[in-house]
């Protein structure tokens, strides 16, 4: 069936048929290259293990910086730049409490500990922590009804991801709204602290998923945190009896004057357009409970992967190529506005971007943003080279949050990997984000599938 | 892009838009159907949990056809048939052992014990063991050029993985040769006993993989046993050394005459054309070292789903559909050809398919076995039906080797789940294929794909 697909796509596709037989025997060996490798496994293992979570600020940050210039000059970088930016320095200083407290029906005090985490750039309880009643909300509705009841209480957002969708970054993008404003909405109506149901569809697990909230200037900025969904389970039969259910928390996380830090950008100058320039990158920042494994370590060795593949195969690139390791993603995205604001204000010319962020899972194509409809459309003429590759599969939609500055700026056309989703938000921002749930047959063949793309634009360009 | 797709493909493929429409929303009902259940989940849970280890013959293989015939019924079976056949009746009664002398430079005595397990057939070495020198063969060439030194020994054979293919099941294919003749061509030679490489890409874990081997009837039956690959690792590593390695290896296998086992058949009866039958089915039995989790019990449970999901929809077939919980795959296929036998023999009518017996892993689409081009063009119609659930890579290849059987008798047309085959052979007949490795919205985006088939098949026919 593949040779099949080869024989009545390409021939017709191409002006000459040998372009895409030499095109499919350098994706051919791209493949093998990355299989055959023990690059990757150790780049994936050395940032995990070695290194582990990487907090924008964080000393993990700085030594992960320093490893990240050293990978990319030993994968054969022309040349490495540490470009400086300032990013927020949220700091968790500290071991997060929480314990409940409810009488049963016949009257006995019971009391359990939740298992939780501090959401990122959240204020801390206190070492005296807050003590509260829980109000139970499952969603933003329901918050304005009860609004009159919330005063000196704690909030529980209890809106869970729907497992229908079939995509699991679209309940994701539907649900992540309770995380990033749910402290501000709460905070109006006098709320003093606020627990989110964790971003998970994790079966049978308790492991409380953190991520980044948002404050605004106009109300008071409260604690929050996440909670596993054994613990919303068990919360949930309370409430479920009506029974009166007390909170005692006691979280940590402060934010300093921003800091500084470096995106890394490893630089493969071009032959023949060396100012227009394409971009592939990961972010190297980490959410502090884990090791940032497939967020975004993957990514990041992915991109060194595209760079030590192309040098190792003596691919000569047309456009000057940036590997770039985003600093800053997850509590800010400064290191991917320098980039583009650096960018714009030198005048670049920036002809494509590539991301990896969404875990080093089997890949499945990308998601391509896009809007020249005669870009895409030549885009859609190599999809059979990655048919053997399990990246055929190219959808219309978001790129990447570090890419996004480059379309801000620039317009650039830009895609982001799409591995498969399913398994993605068990491990997402979790302390389960290790190196153990890494799949390296995946992590791989995603890489395979992302040289292939870099090749393609670079050798045919998008006009 | 999903969207366009629907427009572009749909409506010039269908005489009427509407129908495309109609099952479109109906295929969605399945999947919300299936992913809000937790059928599947409890079933899956159940045939690990309560059940296990099924081999054909033992007494978990009657307690999983007990219940096969149970969850059937539950399901909305018509009814349900126990459909009797005799099987190999192969018995592991006791624990193998191996452990490896060999003298290091300096003369010191060493030893080591490996991680092994009989193959399935295989005959046992006796309790009071063999003890040889080892000899590494890589292939059966080395075999032949070493063929007067093997006399009294026992054969290693050491053909590892192409992990530049990307289908995993290619490599499987490519080696499997040397777990199934191994023994005999080592017999051949007068080897005492055989050792193969376990067939696994697992990366640094150690766990043998058993299998079933064949013998023939002209040479001596020899016992035959898998290592892990760490193991292997250091065996190499004394080969590479060219240090003299003896190992003791006790296994234990005996070969019992046939006895009785059942495919258990549960039947929906066609509205329509109930002569016409469709299949759908994986099957019950499995190897010994583990709980035949993703081999096969997800392909049971999902042929299950696909039932419960139809009968839940109140899906009225046209044609008879037949999910059929096939005996004893592993060491014989004495189920499926007993199901083919007796179809012919009362002249029924198969008209479609389906298996799934590559794991519960999330799928990719369809192996389709159908020579007549006309078929294959109509079912490619459907592709656009499948895009949502991530099964639309439609490919042409063997289904699987159930339902081979009824091509064999009535050149029926048939279809294979292909599940992503990354990680099917880390787990495939190890100890690690439990429960804790089955990926439930994996296993239940397969059955959404199964029962999309099933339904179109059966709503619009193949011809």
């Amino acid at each position: 069936m593949k040779k099949l697909v080869f024989i009545l796509f390409f021939i017709p596709l191409f002006a000459g048929a040998q372009n895409a037989t030499d095109d499919s025997l350098f994706i051919h060996k791209i493949a093998v290259n990355i299989l055959s490798s023990d690059a990757s496994y150790n780049n994936i293992h050395y940032l995990t293990k070695n290194i582990g979570q990487r907090l924008s600020g964080s000393p993990h940050m700085y030594i992960a910086e320093q490893w990240g210039a050293q990978v990319l000059k030993n994968a054969g970088a022309d040349n490495v730049v540490l470009q400086q930016c300032m990013v927020p320095h949220w700091v968790h200083n500290g071991t997060d409490k929480a314990m409940v407290t409810y009488k049963d029906k016949n009257g006995n005090a019971l009391q359990y500990v939740l298992n939780i985490l501090s959401l990122g750039n959240s204020v801390g309880t206190g070492a005296n922590g807050v003590q509260a009643p829980l109000v139970r909300v499952n969603n933003f509705d329901e918050l304005e009804e009860k609004k009159n009841e919330l005063k000196g209480k704690i909030v529980f957002y209890n809106n869970p991801f729907d497992d229908t969708l079939i995509n699991t970054f679209n309940t994701y993008g539907k649900n992540i709204i309770y995380r990033i404003v749910g402290a501000d909405r709460a905070s109006k109506y006098d709320a003093v602290a606020v627990m989110i149901r964790s971003m998970t569809n994790t079966p049978g697990q308790n492991y409380p998923h953190t991520g980044s909230l948002g404050y605004s200037d106009s109300v008071k900025k409260i604690p929050a945190a996440a909670m596993g969904l054994q613990d919303v389970k068990k919360l949930d039969s309370l409430f479920d009896e009506s029974l009166p259910v007390t909170c005692s928390l006691t979280t940590y996380g402060t934010m300093l004057p921003d800091t500084i830090a470096h995106n890394i950008i490893g630089e493969l100058k071009g032959t023949e357009h060396p100012e227009q320039i394409i971009t592939v990158g990961g972010h190297l920042d980490s959410w502090y409970p884990a090791e940032g494994a497939n967020d975004d370590g993957t990514g990041i060795v992915q991109t060194i992967e595209v760079l030590r593949v192309l040098r190792a195969l003596n691919y000569q690139p047309k456009h000057t190529i940036h590997f770039v390791l985003f600093a800053n993603e997850e509590n800010g995205t400064r290191g991917a506005k320098q980039y583009a604001d650096e960018a714009k204000h030198n005048n670049e010319q920036h002809i494509f971007a590539l991301e990896s962020d969404a875990g080093g899972f089997t890949p499945r194509g990308f998601s391509f943003d896009i809007t020249d409809a005669a870009i895409m459309q030549k885009i859609n003429t190599w999809k059979p080279f990655f048919t053997p590759y399990y990246g055929d599969r190219f959808t219309v939609g978001e790129a990447g949050a570090d890419v996004s500055y480059l379309k801000d700026a620039f317009h650039t056309p830009q895609a982001g990997l799409s591995p498969d989703s399913q398994r993605y938000f068990y491990i997402h921002h979790a302390a389960t984000d290790v190196f153990e749930n890494v799949d390296i047959r995946e992590m791989k063949l995603g890489a395979i599938n992302m040289a292939a793309l870099i090749y393609l634009v670079d050798k045919y360009g998008l006009q």
